[in-house]
Order: structure tokens, then C-alpha cells, then sequence
């Protein structure tokens, strides 16, 4: 009964400051609780993402839209409609949760109700009228897919992207500045020499010739005019080049790395102090007049209940325990304090058997222990590599000499075989030798398994001759990837790569975003302008090119190809994205058909993928300086499995335990922990060893790295505890 | 008599802990001083610097010359041989001073020395054959210029280039691994639709195009036929360029920039270290028997006399004060470590006057004073900077209205005149309102001073039509850089960009020094090969293009220019590098021509190129974020003027020094001194205050930034401070 009365306290949400979620989010009666429950769970934000997903997929099938997926007007109206309606659903039930005053004041869901509003009488009107017309506000469709609860690492980066955008910015102008000077500059200078070439004969071509220039991408081209004239005249693209490109470009990456590292400090202060707040909630909550010095485990055991409910009796006394650092039956504040890093732990017993085949028979042991020894041992381990190597060596030799010639013949190389059966040896002695799970618990092992697995998949693709699925062959040389593990440095390297992957695709899927905001734009202005044989008069005509002549009796297409990048459908949109970053000659075949503000478009596009591309930088950077700053602290500590704690427990304890839940009439929890206790009967011991383990997280990481600043703003956290609206919501 | 003795002691080097010179170099005996002494003055440095660049230098003249400055064998080999025997006198002063054994294990030296035998020999061969052979060997002539007393900066930068290697190459191999795999890759897939375009039809093209791709020259290019014919064959550029590009790439930077960081600091830590050392050692020779506890100002005075000859009596003895915390005549160990701080002080009276017109008659004191308070005025800073912005906009619209018109008409436009006449107004107002000392003073002032006076003389230029200097009048949108003043960011910025504006050039030349062996190397190779309508059947073909034909009654010369970029002679060589750096194409035009091979030098090139970029962006990131940082440190100290000490000097504690100076007959600074004795009579004062100032150096910085290391390892220095061996040369 207490337990119930508790529970829109100790609702998971509620005690969840490791989000770093606002405290007046929270439901706050029984009304908004049931609404709140209904709305956080996987089904929900399931659903959720694939409204967003269908809403954004359906510019595949709108007008213009790619051939084969094209709908009638109808169809894809009723389909966005229905998809609003969802979308009205999920806002409505977010109301009931949060109440109309905090939903006013969500400033994310009030943007995400007037586009969701906006959509809806766009989808009507193109109901009614049976036809689509302009809608650039697709591009907003974004938003419901950001909004999602699956999205809240593109919703942290997009948050890092605004922040570092107004340093950003001052620095922007100071490079727009000096494009601007140098626009001047290039026009009074060298517009003599460039009357045939339109680089520099106008202030607006000299302004888009510069910034063009800042990717590369026409240098020599837009400089050798005038150099034919005047060898003097590459001082003034030296000179513009070095402030702008190396400078200023530099300039904007420090002024990111910058406040990126600040951010992330303040960021990790921020979250540290919204843990300890709403631990220091929880306390008050759940401790009781009659014992105001600490937690009993009645009551914390009614809190892990709720904010985990799946975790099984055993567990959560061993919880207890590991917090409880006094040898009083309660747990005080500052042992509480550690509860977000304990409660993540996973326990088990401690093995007492070194190896799985400890209790087989002992010819069986000797064997085993044999491949044992021998995984382990290093002659296997270089053995290995060399393999590795000449098995590279060999795919470099056959590729040479294959010379163009068809790859995949019919009949399998015999060298494919001989080393798949290798690494197949390989894989079985280390599962053997090592038990299945200790083998795979490595990650590097896991790559090898994989990696061997593809190479069998391959096999079998060449043996039953099944095309598709031929590029598993071409997947080979990643074994070679393993020779880096001979290195300490690449470890390092390499495991940084992996641990920054999650964050990478986040940030990926965050240019994605703008991408998709780019495309629809630019399809709604740019669909169905025609390229080939475009801009005849400019220097990038080849490249427009398309002419049939005939040779002998053969007719060669002479193809210059970049017509192919079109805004015909969204698929080409994006395409197009890809190639103004790199080649700012494209926008040359617009601007030919269309107007010169389209250039504006384009600019404004690689200006934001600057940005995006910048933070990237800025971050993979943060994190290898951060990794390497950390490896040198830590040299004596050479490989960590990450956070490990021994915890005994005596037999007298898990008795009495099992009264107290035998008292609250829990079943389920009795039954588990009568199990270890007939478990310690068995074996005849009085007490039980449990390892709790974790992986090491970035916050784990933070907490070693800035010790010192922590101790000194320890105090001043516990002062400052209360101001809880501080945070953000991630 | 004491002095003279303690000569050898004193000498200017043996006391200059400040360069971080070892302490096993400094001259040993009287002979080696006088050695020393003439080795060392800054007639001996001119010669040894005109002697590396008259080597440099030659490369004009010799085979293959540029055709204006092109010399006869004998008359160059002359030079060559008139510029080593130099260069060997120098040598054996240099031996003479450091005695064989050190000169021997002074590995620079030694590297100089074997350089200069070789060129010996050569250019007795060149004389003897009169003719030139292939004289790669050339390339090793920048040792001497390296080697000069006044390219110190550029020897930090090498040894830091060196220093960053190991890392660097560890993830260069990690990229060129990626490189291979997918060079395979491509091969194996791409082949098919790339018969026609050589992109990746073998394993060689594969490779060089994927390398190519790095600098994304080739972009969109080396992709279009792929996917033209299948549009998935994208993902496979796609996960190239993000591995390689945008993760390995930056993963070079971190590593540059973590090694540069770590090497700042142990550098910083290191030269403290030395600079204790070296003063500990002055100390010890410096205090007497009869006074162990400190140095008088006697002594004091004669280390001052041989480090810094001309400084003057008053100078020599307020450093002494500054030094002297305490009330006591001797200087103790712990004050006289601020050697270096104090002594590089310049020492003031302080006037007693406000302004410089403070002594002028009644009206016009009035009169500058009101200039000065209107010049000192908010309104006035801000009515200038509205000038400047008009002014902007102004030039903005009239080259905007010129479009393509000749800007240099005969009649100067009025705008021009107006302006200038504005901002020599303001010149003027403030020179007498603040005067020229205090006006001058301030960096942003004398940018105003010089781009003003640069304006006037681009209005004689214009008036008188003096067309060469035309390219004077240009620089007048200069003025606008004023408006970034208005912000804080922008402040710093630019101070920032003004001070790292000497270790820019010193990075720009040694990336000059590395570009002069390319260009030999290449010079020696591809001199002579012909460009023009080469690599007809490469997709570059129209950049070499040259082709005559005739439109109506013009001939119409349509040139791809790209066959200017050619190794004919050194200038051109110089050319070619810069543009290998952007567009890779080029290495197609001389593949065409000579072997294969020659892809390989382009490669090594381009690498030692990103090599040194990296470190150029790595530095000017590591100098943005120091400063960002102490910049965020500092923050209550709004604007700071270098390091100001101030010291007061009675009249008594002058006589004393003038007796002192009168009993060691010094007539000079008894003189100097009598001057000060009667500037105080004459204003009826019994003591003077002097202002000593300095700016503040990188090393104040950081030893601010520091603080809290350097209170740690401080204890830990003083006991180390006798291991003088483990600093370097600079």
C-alpha cells in the first residue's frame, strides 16, 4: 500500500536525472501519469518514428516524383493526412502529460504544432484542388522526424550546432569581408585579362569566382588566365588563398573546437548537478521520520521496483549493498550519490572454475587445456599475423596481376579456399579454447568472427554462383585490419573509431536532415531545367557535353556527365548536394538556365554544410585529443575492462531478505533468492562472491580527466543543487 | 681589473640561458672567445646569410635558367666556389670556437660540413667539364640557409616537423592501408564501367586516382561513369571519402596538433628550466666571500656591462631595484631569478605632465584640449567608423556601377578625394590631440596612420600618372578593416592574426625551403618536356589544349593553359608545386610525357606538402584556442598593455651611485648620472619615479596559463636544475 501511494514519486521518469530532463516536465497527478505511461514506451516512440518516416518518404512519390514510385495525388494526400492525424494524436496525448501551461511554454512542440497545423491545410488544399503546388514547407517535415524520442542524439547535435553558430558567424563575416576586398581587388586588377573568361568581369562574378575558390575546386583554372599575361598575378590568389583558406578557415575551426571543448565541459558540470539534484529528491522522498538518517532497503528496494523493473531480487539487494559504503543497515546521502553508477552494473556470480571445461573428464580437460594454452600463447598470435599479411600480400599480387580481367570466374581461386580454411581453423581452436563467451567478449575477436563468417558467406555466393551477393567476396581485405592490433597506437586509434561511431552516424544522420531541406527546395525551384549541351559558352562546357558521332562503325556517346546531376526527383536532389560540396562548377549548369539568384541557393547550402562539416571536425578532433590526453594519464593502467566491484554476501543475510519479502507477500523474489540459498547449501559455503561489471562510459571518463575542477566544485554543487531549471532538456 | 677577469664569465652567450643554447657550446678559453666573439655579431650573420641565399640564388642562372638571368658555367661556377670558400672560412671560425671534439658531435654541423664537401667537388667537375651535369645534389643547398644565425625560427619549425613524424607517419601508413584496400576494391568493381576512362581499369590508375581524390580534385569526375551506368556505385566514393577524408585526415590533425600541444608545454617547462639553470650558475660566480647572500650592486653591474654593453647607468641600476624585493643592498637568489623578466624592461621617467601640451601658453593648451577630449569623444569614434562604413558601401557600389569599365581614368573621382580628406582630418586631430608618441603607440592607430598614408600616395600616383604604382589605390578597402575594432571577438582576432604573423612567415619559409628541393628535384627530371596538346586521350586533354583558329577576321588563340605549369626553370618549378597542391590532374600531363615513375615524386610531394599543412593548421588552432582560453581567463582585465613596473629613486641613493661609478672612474655614467641629480634640483624634487614597460611575450602567457603546473614542478626544478644537458640547441 505504501508503494502505491508512492509511485507518481518514484516514477521512472521522475527519477530519471540522467536524462537531464526538466523537473516541471514531470507529471504531476494521477490523470497526466496515465497519459505520461502511455506515451513512454517503445511501442509509442515506434510509432512515432515511422509517422515521421512515412511523412518524409512521401516526397519520393509526390510530383516530381521518382518514375517508379510515382502516385496519383490522391493517394499520397490521403496517406500525409493520415499520417498528420497520428501526429495530432501523439501531440494531444503530450498535452494531456504536460498539462496546457508547460506545453505553451515547450517551445520544440510548439513549433512541431504550427508546422503539423501548416501541413494540414497545405494536404487539404492539395485534396481539393487535385493538384500539387508549390510547397516548399515539406522541407519543415524535418521536424517531426527530430522530435522523435529515438532522435535525441541529432536533437544534442543540432543544439551544438546553434550554440557554436554565433562565434561562428562573427568569424564568417570576417571571411566574407575580405572575399568582398578581394572581389574588389580581382575586378579593378584583373577583368583586362579576363574578358574571354568571365572570372573576374563583374563584381558578381568576381564574388562567386572567389567563393568558389575557397573549396579549390576551379583554382588553377580561374588563375591561369591572367598568369598567361602576368606571372605577378598568382601573388594576389597566394595572398587570398593563405588569409582565406588557411587562415580564416582555421580560424573558424578553433573558434568551434573551442566552443565545442567549452560546451562539453559545462555540459558534463550541468549534468553531474541535475544527477545530484534529483538524488537529492529522491532522499527527501525516501527517507522516513522514523529513520532520517539514511535509506532502508525496504524503501530502496521500492524504488529499484520502479525504475527497474526488471531487475530480479538478488540484484537489487547486491545494489544495496555496493552503495551502502557504512556498516549501518541504511544508506546515507553520500553514499547515494554513487547510485547512477552502481545501479548500471551487471551482476553475476563469481566463477570459481578458471575455464568452461573445467568439470569435463580429464582426458577431455587435457585436450581442451592444450588449445588453451596454445590460443594464448604469442608464436600462435604472430603466426597469425603472418598470415594475415601474406594472405594481403597475395590479394595485392593476384589484383595486379588480374589487369582488368573478369574476377569472378566460375571456378573458385584455390588461394581463397586455403586461407578461409586458416582463419576457419583459427576461429574454432579460439572458441574451443577460450568457451564461446569469453571469445566473443572481445571485441576484436568479434571483428575476426565476423569478418571469417563474410569470407564463408563469399565462398558460398562464388561456389552456387549467386551475383548479388558477391560483394561479401570484396569485403576479404578488411582481414587485413588486424595487423593494426600489432601496434599500440592504432588500438587506440582504432577502438576511438568504434567508440565514435554511434556519435558519427548521429552526426551524419543530422546533414541528412538538412540535406533532405535542401532537396525539396531545390527541386521545387530547379525540377525540369535541362542540362546537356548547357553553358556553351563557359569553360565547364565539356563537362555538359552529350553528343552521338560515329567511329568506324561503332557509335560512341561522348558524355561529359554532369548533366546527370539534376533536381528531376529527390534521389537527384540529393545527389546534387554532394557534388556542390566538392565542385562548385555545377552551379554553373543551373545559373545557365535559370536566374543568377540560384546561385544564392547554392551558397547558402555549402556555407551550411561548412558548418555541419566544421562541428564534425571539431569533434572528432575533441575526441582523439581527449582519448590521447587520457592514455597519457594512464599509462601504467594498460588495458581496462571497464568498472568492476566484488561484492560477498552471507547466508544470513539472504534469510533475511527473504522474510522481509515473505512479509510484503512478493513470490517471485522469494522463490529467486531461495534458489541461492539452496545454491550455498549445495556447495557448502556460507557465503557467496558476486562481480558486478560495466563498461566504462565517456561520463566515467569525464569524472577521471577533470578530478581536480570537480573536487573544487563539489561544494559549490551541493550549494547550488536546488536551482534545477538550469538544465535543458536532451 | 675584477671585471676583465671575469670576462670569459660574463661573455654575452655563457650568460644567455635565454636561447636555450647547451651549456657544452659556450667557448671554453680565451682563444675560443675571441673566436666566439667575432663569430658572433650581426656583420658575421649577414655574411653567412648572403652567402646561403647567393648559393640558393644561383639556381636562376644555372642550366636550365630562367632565360633573363641566365649566366655562363664559368661564371657561375666561380660564384658557387667564391660562395663555399665562404662558407668554409665560416666553418673554421666556428670550429675554431667549439674545439674539435664538440664540433665533431654537433650533428648539424657535421651534416653542413659533409654537404659543403660535396658541393665542393661538384663544382670543380662543373669547371673542369664546363658543362653542367645532373645536379640533384642542389636540393641540399638549403642546409646553409637553415644553418643561419637569423633563421633560428626556421630550425624550431624543423625539428618540430620531426618531432610530429612518428605519429604522422603512423597514420599516414593507416590511410594508405584504407587506399590499397579500396584501390582493390575499385578495381575489382569499377573496372568494367571504366574501360573507356582509365579511372580504375588497373590496380596502378586505381591507386593513383583514389590518392587524387584525397585533395577531391577529381571529384566528381572520377565518379560520373560509374554512376552513370549504376547509380549505388556512389556508397562506394561515399564511405571512401568519409573514411579517408573526413576521419583519417582529421585524424592527422589530432595527432599533429595533441604532439604539438604536449611539445609546447615540455618546451616552455624545458626553457624555464634552462633559464633557472643558467642564472643559478651567474649567481654562483657572481656573489663574493665576504657577501654569500646576495650580489651588490657592484657586481650587479658589471654582468649588465657585458649583457647588455648598451644600456645605460640609470637603466643598469633600477633593473637592479626592481630586482631587489627586499630592503637589504644585496640581491638574493630567489629575486634574481626574474633576471630575464626584468631586465628586457625600457625604463622612463614618468612624466609628471598629462599631456604633451600641457607646458604651451593659456589658448593654446585650451585649444588642444578641447581636440583632445573631442578626439577621445565616443561620438567621434563613432562618426568615424560611420565614414568608414559609407565609405564601404561606397566602393562597393562604384566598382559594382563600373562593370568591366576602366577604373583608371585620367580624372581622379571626387569620392576618392572626399574621403581621403576626412580621414586626413582625423590623422591630424589626433596627432595633436594625443601627440605623436602617445598616437603612434597603439597598433590599431598606426594601421589607421599607414593605410592613410598609403591612400595619399595612391592619389599622387593618380594625379601624376605614375601607372606602376596604381596598385596602391587598391588598397583602400583596407580602411574597412577599422569596422571590426567595434567587437571584442574581432579584437582578438586580429591581435591574435598580428601576432602570429612572424611565426607564419618563418612556417612560410620552410615550406619555401621544402618547396626549393622539389623544385630542383623536378627541374632535374622533367626540364624540357613538352605540354602543349599533350594527353590527348585523358579526360584533361582541353587543359593542355593550344590551338589557333580563326573567327571572322580575328585569330582566336584557345589555350587550356595548363602547359605553363612546366619544370623549363626554377620560377616555373616553383609554380608547378602550388598547383600539384590543388588540382592533381597535372601529374597526368608529365606522366604522359616521361614514365610512370615520375607519379611517385608528385606523391612524395604532395604527402611532405599535407605534412607541413597540417602542421601550419595545427599551430595556428593550438595559438586561436590558447588565447580563447586565456582570453576566457582574463576576463576582468579588459585590455592589457604589456607589463609596466614603476620605481622611485631618491636623490641620496644617486649620489651614492655616482660615487661608486667615480671611484671605478667610469667618466660616461657619472655623467648620465650628475644629469638626473640636476633634473631633480631643478624641479625642487627629492626623488624621481621611473615607468618600466615591456609587452607581454608568449612566455608571460604561459606562465600565467600554467601557474598551477609550474607551482608544482617548481621544487622539482630547483633540484634538476643542474641537469643542463637535457636542453637543445634552438
Amino acid at each position: 500500500a505504501e508503494n502505491t501511494a508512492c509511485a507518481p514519486v518514484f516514477s521512472p521518469r521522475h527519477f530519471e536525472g540522467e536524462n537531464n530532463d526538466k523537473f516541471f516536465t514531470h507529471p504531476k497527478n494521477a490523470k497526466a501519469l496515465a497519459a505520461y505511461l502511455f506515451a513512454h514506451n517503445h511501442l509509442f516512440y515506434l510509432m512515432e518514428l515511422s509517422t515521421a518516416l512515412l511523412l518524409l518518404l512521401l516526397s519520393l512519390c509526390e510530383a516530381p516524383a521518382v518514375p517508379m514510385l510515382r502516385l496519383g495525388i490522391f493517394v499520397h494526400a490521403t496517406l500525409e493526412l493520415f499520417a498528420l492525424i497520428v501526429v495530432v494524436f501523439e501531440l494531444s496525448m503530450k498535452m494531456r502529460w504536460l498539462g496546457f501551461q508547460t506545453f505553451i511554454r515547450h517551445k520544440r512542440t510548439m513549433v512541431k504544432t504550427c508546422v503539423l497545423f501548416v501541413q494540414f491545410i497545405e494536404a487539404i488544399v492539395v485534396l481539393v484542388r487535385q493538384t500539387s503546388h508549390v510547397r516548399i514547407t515539406r522541407a519543415l517535415r524535418c521536424i517531426f522526424l527530430v522530435d522523435c524520442r529515438y532522435c535525441g542524439a541529432v536533437r544534442r547535435n543540432l543544439r551544438q550546432i546553434f550554440q557554436s553558430l554565433p562565434p561562428f558567424i562573427d568569424i564568417l563575416l570576417l571571411l566574407l569581408f575580405f572575399m568582398v576586398i578581394f572581389a574588389i581587388l580581382g575586378e579593378l586588377y584583373l577583368w583586362k585579362v579576363n574578358v574571354f573568361f568571365q572570372y573576374f568581369n563583374t563584381l558578381e562574378n568576381s564574388l562567386v569566382n572567389l567563393f568558389v575558390l575557397l573549396t579549390t575546386s576551379n583554382f588553377p583554372d580561374v588563375m591561369m588566365p591572367s598568369y598567361a599575361r602576368n606571372p605577378w598575378s598568382c601573388v594576389f590568389f597566394i595572398v587570398y588563398l593563405s588569409i582565406e583558406l588557411y587562415f580564416i578557415m582555421n580560424l573558424l575551426l578553433a573558434v568551434v573546437f573551442d566552443t565545442f571543448n567549452d560546451i562539453e565541459k559545462r555540459k558534463f558540470k550541468s549534468l553531474l548537478l541535475h544527477k545530484r539534484t534529483a538524488i537529492q529528491h529522491a532522499y527527501r522522498l525516501l527517507i522516513t521520520k522514523q529513520r532520517p538518517s539514511g535509506i532502508s532497503f525496504k524503501h530502496f528496494e521500492g524504488l529499484l521496483r520502479f525504475y527497474k523493473p526488471r531487475m530480479c531480487a538478488r540484484e537489487r539487494y547486491l545494489t544495496f549493498k555496493a552503495l551502502n559504503q557504512s556498516n549501518t543497515p541504511l544508506v546515507s546521502l553520500k553514499d547515494f550519490y554513487n547510485f547512477y553508477e552502481v545501479v548500471g552494473l551487471k551482476w553475476k556470480a563469481k566463477r570459481n572454475r578458471e575455464h568452461w571445461f573445467d568439470d569435463l573428464p580429464r582426458t577431455a580437460f587435457l585436450i581442451f587445456k592444450g588449445i588453451n594454452i596454445l590460443v594464448k600463447s604469442r608464436a600462435f598470435q604472430y603466426t597469425m599475423y603472418t598470415v594475415v599479411a601474406v594472405n594481403g600480400v597475395w590479394i595485392l599480387v593476384e589484383t595486379f596481376m588480374l589487369q582488368g580481367g573478369n574476377f569472378f570466374s566460375r571456378n573458385v581461386p584455390w588461394s581463397y579456399i586455403v586461407f578461409l580454411t586458416i582463419y576457419g581453423v583459427e576461429l574454432l581452436l579460439k572458441t574451443t579454447g577460450l568457451g564461446p563467451v569469453e571469445y566473443l567478449s572481445s571485441g576484436w575477436n568479434l571483428f575476426d568472427f565476423s569478418v571469417t563468417l563474410f569470407a564463408f558467406l563469399g565462398l558460398m555466393a562464388l561456389a552456387f554462383n549467386m551475383e548479388p551477393f558477391y560483394f561479401i567476396v570484396v569485403l576479404r581485405p578488411l582481414q587485413l585490419l588486424r595487423l593494426f592490433k600489432l601496434k599500440k597506437r592504432y588500438r587506440n586509434v582504432l577502438d576511438t573509431m568504434f567508440e565514435l561511431f554511434p556519435r558519427m552516424a548521429s552526426l551524419g544522420l543530422t546533414l541528412l536532415i538538412f540535406y533532405y531541406c535542401f532537396a525539396i527546395v531545390g527541386m521545387e525551384f530547379f525540377a525540369g531545367v535541362v542540362y546537356p549541351n548547357c553553358c556553351n559558352t563557359s569553360t565547364v562546357a565539356d563537362a555538359y557535353r552529350w553528343v552521338n558521332h560515329t567511329v568506324g562503325n561503332k557509335t560512341v556517346v561522348e558524355e561529359g556527365y554532369y548533366y546527370l546531376n539534376n533536381f528531376d526527383n529527390i534521389l537527384n536532389s540529393f545527389g546534387k548536394g554532394s557534388f556542390v560540396c566538392s565542385k562548385d562548377y555545377s552551379l554553373e549548369g543551373v545559373t545557365s538556365q535559370t536566374t543568377h539568384w540560384s546561385r544564392l541557393y547554392f551558397m547558402i547550402f555549402y556555407i551550411v554544410t561548412m558548418v555541419v562539416m566544421t562541428i564534425i571536425v571539431a569533434f572528432i578532433l575533441d575526441a582523439f585529443v581527449f582519448r590521447m590526453n587520457y592514455t597519457r594519464k594512464n599509462q601504467d593502467s594498460e588495458e581496462d575492462n571497464g568498472i568492476v566491484l566484488e561484492k560477498e554476501i552471507s547466508k544470513e543475510e539472504v534469510i533475511g531478505i527473504i522474510e522481509l519479502y515473505k512479509r510484503i507477500s512478493a513470490a517471485t523474489e522469494t522463490a529467486q533468492l531461495q534458489k541461492i540459498v539452496l545454491q550455498m547449501d549445495k556447495y557448502g559455503q556460507m557465503s557467496a562472491v558476486f562481480l558486478g561489471r560495466r563498461s566504462r562510459t565517456k561520463s566515467d571518463l569525464s569524472m577521471k580527466m577533470y578530478e581536480e575542477e570537480i573536487q573544487v566544485c563539489g561544494l559549490e554543487l551541493e550549494i547550488s543543487a536546488s536551482l534545477s531549471g538550469e538544465t535543458n532538456i536532451t
